[in-house]
């Protein structure tokens, strides 16, 4: 007998037939003497249209209400859930964020989990319950209402799973693994049986909307394995686990993806005096208000009098970022700010990155003889992006794609 | 400065503007220098979407779930109604009932209120928050999450009021107050300045589907006024009130209002042993799995050997009742159980009643006139109900209401 966590996304539960599919594959797991407990997103289309809802009546609805609004659709993912398990014959319970103490920082809209107190899920396992419990939410200390970031029922199932102990962590979704680019973009993209963390974390980060990258993270560090599933078949899918687990299969693919992300700006801070600690204030004031940079660029001026700094962020963080920049112009005399609302990245990845250094080389010669201009470069160990024009954006997957994966 | 509760309907919240317009009217009473307490519905059609969904996964959808389900809904509204305040310059919080401890039985879709613990409500507003709580919900001793039953919001509203002692709670509905009958029946009702707690919950329980019949008894018990007003322009609506505040306008009044219901069924076990306890039996029995029964007749055979006893459930809670009622058959040694699930009930309802008792006979011959045949009888003290067949029930008001309240 395991404890075995699945995760169901939106699709899943996006109507009455498919929450009874659900609750089917889970009832199956139970009768072979499995614990389960299940994390569901909301159903397919509610937060867009809550979201839709909230900015028809603020341009900046505040975060706090924004989560409590948002939270009311895993709530109905939940509830029908159980139903399902009950009208199937099993017992099934549903428990949210506040029943189960399921405590997170209170930065509103992308809160971290802090702790999560087992008692009553445990409580209910043992009952002979399946516990179905809402992803993507907490509450705070003060019993406010949090959630995790889009995506973020992935970090709730794993976050459970390590709390848990779990033997195994599922993710559902409506792809059956982890394929070594977008089948959208590439034509014969290779689906992998296994990634390491580091790698998946990479892919994720980079554009790749498989799984919330904090999911991956918390995995890492309690050693939990991932299993990326599909819930329309039940095919294997892949298996994110650490580096030696997977090291046969992982030996002989030296790059594991090849991705890409659209929901990108870019903005520079111009002429900025050079001086020690300006680039430490840039960064710290952007991460005061919770905005993320990706790829960050600084050049220096001829005379190294003036530095510019260039950044990128997410689309969604891209008006707040650019606020926080024009107050920092004035802040650090700089001589201005310019921005691009619409960049594009094209990542790289793979452990073999790390030993292969000629590998970064071929990479930029592969998008020069497509004739692609490289804006900005970021390299980490197994990881290198280049930031380039929308338009070349296809082109330059399909072109890595075939010079690494499809030899 | 007053402490005011508003309460709003489904229609009220529906989408963004209406939710806009409501935020634009709590301002203006926050601007006056009062402090307001919202309370709101589910935006109108969610409840029932939400309960037909339900329904589609299973025929007898478990009671805690469909609790945790359907409250989805007001935690819509509450997050809306809260950025809207804010995007108006206002300064709002949302509350849900577990924020709140507003602690309720354990009874999933009918719970009672226990307690409402007020802190955190008096602490936000002394922060000079507008309260914008969420009506219909409350959580068990366990955090179970319940409901008080369609139209509870209304009680949620008349509780708080209770609890924090209000100066005044508003209930905003689509329409301005209350008539002596359903105008779609009647061409020309009466609007009443004032209605006493008594009438009106007779009224309430009679089919007049203008306020929740909890929220009265409340209101009676703590001599909370309600002013029932409508949210589409702005006139004085009706106050209910005790007997003697309102007593000038309503001595002109000796009937103040005629009122049908068509979601009721009849249920008679046939041919009980003449016992004593049987009939404390039967409606034990019946209350325990709170089923609500209305109108109940007892008859007795010639011989006294045997009793038919008969009763009226709402709709809802007929197949349950039905259920029910087969069960004590076999344990009672009843000869039958018949039973009409379609029925109607014509009620009048007036203080004048009580003294007046020529009154309930002149009601019996008008519905005679009008060659109306009468299945059952009620009287109290100020509510003379009839059952009668549905087809019967236009007849049957217009008749009643041109007899004792156009004249």
């Amino acid at each position: 007998m395991a404890l075995i966590i699945q995760k169901y996304g939106g699709t899943s539960v996006a109507d009455a037939e498919r929450v009874k599919e659900v609750a089917k594959r889970v009832l199956r797991y139970k009768k072979e003497g499995h614990d389960v407990i299940v994390v569901v997103s909301a159903p397919a289309g509610t937060t867009d249209s809550l979201i839709k809802r909230a900015y028809e009546i603020s341009d900046t609805p505040n975060k706090r209400e924004l989560d409590m609004l948002l939270t009311s659709g895993e709530q109905i993912s939940i509830a029908s859930l159980a139903i399902a398990v009950e009208a199937l014959g099993g017992k099934a319970v549903s428990l949210n964020a506040f029943q189960v103490k399921f405590k997170t920082t209170e930065d509103h809209t992308k809160a971290e989990i802090l702790d999560i107190d087992t008692e009553l899920i445990e409580e209910k396992l043992s009952e002979g319950n399946v516990v179905v419990f809402a992803g993507f939410q907490g509450i705070t200390e003060n019993n406010d209402i949090t959630t995790l970031g889009r995506g973020g029922s992935d970090t709730t199932a794993v976050a459970l799973g390590a709390a848990l102990n779990a033997d195994e962590v599922e993710i559902y979704t409506d792809v059956d693994g982890v394929y070594t680019a977008d089948p959208r973009v590439v034509k014969s993209p290779k689906k992998l049986e296994f990634i390491s963390y580091q790698e998946m974390l990479e892919l994720a980060v980079s554009g790749a909307k498989v799984l919330h990258p904090r999911s991956v993270e918390i995995a890492a560090r309690y050693g939990i394995n991932i299993h990326l599933r599909s819930s329309f078949d039940d095919p294997t899918g892949t298996i994110v686990t650490d580096e030696k687990k997977g090291e046969n299969s992982m030996e002989k693919v030296k790059i594991v993806g090849v991705t890409s992300s659209k929901n990108e700006g870019k903005i520079t801070l111009m002429g900025v005096p050079d001086k020690p600690g300006i680039a430490a204030k840039v960064f710290s004031t952007l991460a005061k208000s919770k905005i993320n940079t990706d790829i960050i660029l600084q050049s220096s001026s001829i005379n190294k009098e003036f530095n510019n700094i260039s950044f990128t962020v997410k689309t969604e963080d891209f008006k707040e970022a650019l606020n926080v920049s024009e107050k920092l112009k004035d802040e650090l005399g700089a001589q201005g700010v310019i921005h691009e609302e619409k960049i594009a990245k094209v990542s790289v990845i793979g452990i073999g990155l790390k030993t292969h250094y000629e590998t970064t080389a071929e990479i930029f010669d592969t998008l020069a003889e497509n004739g692609i201009n490289i804006d900005m470069i970021s390299c980490s160990e197994i990881n290198v992006s280049c930031i380039i024009k929308e338009d070349d954006i296809e082109k330059a997957v399909k072109a890595l794609h075939q010079k690494f994966i499809e030899v």
